[in-house]
């Protein structure tokens, strides 16, 4: 079956309708979707960048909100403009997400941590607001998040964003098939066109 | 008759498919297409960037030389890559370009630069490559050369390019209809929906 790798950021903003699309535009076209969250924080600063981009160059960030506006009335996607902050730490959420692989809740807890930041205005890096979404899961919030914090869960997570880094990934979402990639949430259905023709 | 602004620069990568692609998709859905050759130095100084982003960043410009790849095989454009320098100086062509505008050339002769830069590896600065490239479309090279360099012309240019940075363009290609910005050869189809829609 063709697979392809999803690479997502939790502070990104173009990650967001990237998130909430993938798993119904893959289904369709028997596309197996591996869930790859990652940061972007230790690949920004190898371009000497300790802040998003879209701060760094406001010019650039006025556009990508207009811009995010625009996609996601376009695919009739919630947005409530802004967010508590921006960037928002995404490193808890995550290391949760990487550990809910094994289970298979990784894309649900990312869709509702998605939309707590972009749709709900909370902060995504508050454990309160984290062992909500995971009770909502129906998931014990203490012990996943205990298991997140191993050394082992953290080392996964950082060979993650070092596979990234190897495999030329300098944004997200991102989208890999072999070595071939993909970036940008406007590249979504390319991607996925990629990979049912090379499966 | 709904219209858009179309803004490129000569170096740009992305503005090559851009370029050749416009006018028969504007054609299609009966929006008119404003040439507006600019100049992304000035801007991109405003950034601190003395180079490409894809030169200063060069994972980026890996992902970038890939994706031209992948657009033009997609959109049946040539593409001989790698180019004789990039980012080429465009400075001269966007005069020209620019002079070009009262007498309707200027779509004919940017696509024959872009052409000459992206297909025929040549360099688009070297006054005999421009003028060739005029003579072809029947004009009188000398003429259209001395125009473009006097301080009308240039300060059209001039003028121009600060139109665009006052639009809050930060890259080329992009597309404006009144203060709508779109941003990237990816954006053509959306930003002539809107065009149609707001005309």
């Amino acid at each position: 079956m063709p697979s392809l790798d999803f690479w997502y950021e939790f502070a990104s903003t173009y990650s967001y309708p990237a998130v909430m699309r993938i798993a119904p535009l893959a289904e369709d076209v028997g596309v197996t979707v591996n869930w790859r969250p990652f940061l972007l924080g230790p690949i920004f600063a190898n371009h000497g960048w300790a802040d998003s981009p879209f701060n760094l160059y406001p010019t650039k960030g006025r556009y990508m909100w207009r811009d995010l506006e625009r996609i996601c009335e376009a695919e009739d996607l919630p947005l409530t403009l802004p967010p508590v902050a921006f960037p928002q730490n995404g490193l808890k959420a995550a290391r949760i997400a990487r550990a809910g692989k094994e289970d298979g809740w990784t894309p649900d807890f990312t869709r509702a941590v998605f939309t707590a930041n972009f749709v709900e205005k909370k902060c995504i890096s508050m454990d309160h607001v984290l062992a909500e979404i995971l009770e909502k899961l129906g998931l014990d919030a203490e012990a996943v998040m205990a298991e997140s914090c191993t050394d082992l869960n953290k080392a996964h997570l950082r060979a993650d964003t070092d596979e990234a880094c190897r495999l030329g990934i300098f944004g997200a979402p991102s989208f890999t098939i072999g070595e071939e990639l993909f970036w940008g949430n406007d590249r979504l259905e390319e991607a996925l066109r990629w990979a049912v023709k090379r499966g």
